[in-house]
């Protein structure tokens, strides 16, 4: 299949690249390098230097034989992606192309301004470019369980049915994200879901929850095509932060209560979700949505299992609960389904002390890069 | 109080500007002409020519003494919005900045980019200009009953409890709107909830219906005062293009059955439902959402109304079913409630053959002026 990552410089694109790539597809990566630029605008750079997108796809190239096309430029310019779709003619789109870090979403309006900007410009630009040059291309496009929030009611699988009244109608689960970030992630859905019934294109919405890890099949066979690793307060999420300071010498910092639970997922699982998805595709006319997770955990259980990981190299791991910097319930009902992907076959990697283990060992070469000054939230979202 | 009036110069912005003026207040309309803009280059211009906006200012301030501020610019440009806010100090900010047509955002990509860029921005924007200059500003959002499409169940006044699996919560009411233009506005609720609950802003959202007259207590003193009048299928809705099918003697056309229900209120029932609003601000923190009709009609009920009138003043009016161009269901439920205003004291001002006649009498003078031409549907939304 014509396989095209639009965001292919991140975290989870390059890695679903390489995975498709592996799997015989014909993969064409895009990306602005718009999250380099602002993890060095915000000092919040990655713990280990990745090389560029042409870099990457070459070494890969060597290592596989598997050649992926690059492709710099803005997703948010309607002519280079009407272009791109044009010569590249897609059966497939996977959609990562947006600013993907909460906190940065919250610094301050240029910060803002940016996240919406090219979040929805991005998702809504895509969209015509499909419904004018590929109306039956599947798009699937990478949403979060953020987008849900925290509700006091059982979380369905992107759709509710509502009885009221005594009538009933089914409509999208209510949505009421915490950051802005997230609350972009509601409009692009909101709005995949208007053109999906006026227009019939072909989207599956994947709700994913914080993805942790750095390995993968293809990323195993060469450092240097390893994921971008974050561990700062903007872009690290919560488990490879807490690996971070375990290894660092200082203590996991819980934010408030640290009984926020969510859903969480190994980065090779969101490989085996997509991949899932992909191969499985709705109908036109069809918006799917996808719970993508495997496990829940409150941040106080995931400090636990990272403190006894630690233990269990010799690593004396300490636990900090501070200030929490981001409006959200430290108390909250959390049941949320996800029983999609199981149905499609998901086999997960659950989190265990050997994955924890794992990674501490691959990060122990850079424990003298590990600068401690970026892990203390910089941001307070409640200005 | 000061109150800052966006998109000042359209059908409801000037009325409602001249009529808090009226009331005594220190009044400041902005606007970029965009929607004069776009009726000229959609071939869609109003039935008579209206002044602009310094102009109505003019002629207003000496039929009534009272001076309006004007100020031509765009409010999707921050740096102006920021000024603009610094300069006048609103109390109350009525925000109408927003490219009104439905069949225009359907049109094709530039027609729809337009729309989202700029209702977005100016939403986006206003909300940041707000929390950071004017925290406590009352922000009065123009919304549209659309936002909620036509669900199979009760329509709530924007929030619903909803009980799952033996547990309950209230979310905003579910939307699902059948325009782009009206999904800006789905949007731009999600939005401003987003920054009520994290920035305390004090926000009431107006879920308006279609409106339908011309005469305002102001506008009657000088007919240059009138709003704009459009009858076109692109800028005119519904009962004013039907009055004026009418008195150019050619069918009234109705799309599809007929049957889409929707809820109507005159523009006199506008001014005061937003004076309403105003006078009783909700508290920091708060998105209020008010459903603003004052009855329903099915479309053929809209149209024996304007035939029975017609035939009142010896026309004789012809009614014709014409494809749909529209997608939307052409049969449904359809039972919002708006009891917000009549709580507030709203007394309105209901639709009967004395105010079609009125209506009538007003444009007659301008029958040679109608250009049958713009009345047909010329925007496909199937396409």
């Amino acid at each position: 299949m014509r396989i095209l990552v639009l965001g292919g410089d991140g975290y989870l694109g390059w890695p679903v690249a390489m995975h498709f790539s592996a799997k015989g597809n014909n993969v064409c990566v895009v990306d602005n390098y718009l999250r380099r630029k602002i993890c060095k605008e915000t000092d919040s750079e990655p713990l280990f230097k990745v090389p560029d997108l042409n870099e990457r796809a070459s070494i890969y190239e060597q290592v596989s034989g598997n050649r992926i096309n690059v492709n710099i430029g803005d997703c948010s310019d309607y002519h280079f992606l009407v272009n791109l779709i044009k010569n590249f003619k897609p059966e497939v789109i996977i959609h990562f192309a947006e600013q993907p870090s909460a906190p940065y979403s919250m610094r301050n309006y240029s910060s803002a301004y940016l996240t919406f900007k090219n979040n929805l410009e991005t998702t809504f630009n895509l969209i015509w470019a499909v419904k004018e040059l590929a109306p039956r291309c599947h798009i699937v496009k990478l949403g979060t369980m953020g987008e849900y929030g925290t509700p006091n009611i059982d979380i369905e699988e992107g759709w509710l049915n509502i009885h009221h009244n005594g009538r009933n109608d089914t409509f999208l689960y209510p949505r009421q994200a915490g950051s802005l970030y997230h609350t972009t992630k509601v409009l692009d859905t909101d709005l995949l879901w208007f053109y999906v019934r006026t227009s019939n294109l072909c989207v599956t919405d994947l709700m994913q929850g914080p993805v942790y890890g750095l390995s993968t099949k293809e990323s195993d066979l060469d450092f240097k095509l390893s994921p971008f690793f974050n561990y700062d307060d903007i872009f690290g999420t919560v488990v490879n932060r807490f690996v971070t300071q375990a290894v660092a010498g200082i203590p996991l910092t819980i934010y408030g209560k640290g009984e926020q639970i969510r859903g969480y997922l190994n980065i090779k699982d969101t490989l085996q979700c997509i991949e899932l998805a992909v191969e499985n595709p709705p109908i036109l006319g069809e918006l799917r949505v996808l719970n993508q997770f495997t496990e829940k955990f409150s941040v106080n259980e995931i400090a636990k299992i990272v403190k006894n990981s630690g233990a269990e190299l010799g690593i004396d791991v300490k636990i900090e609960a501070i200030n929490n910097p981001r409006q959200e319930k430290e108390e909250h009902y959390y049941n949320p389904r996800h029983s999609g992907f199981a149905d499609l076959g998901l086999k997960p990697h659950l989190l265990s002390n050997e994955v924890i283990k794992g990674m501490m060992n691959m990060i122990m070469p850079f424990k003298k890069e590990i600068d401690i000054k970026k892990v203390m939230p910089r941001v307070n979202w409640k200005n």
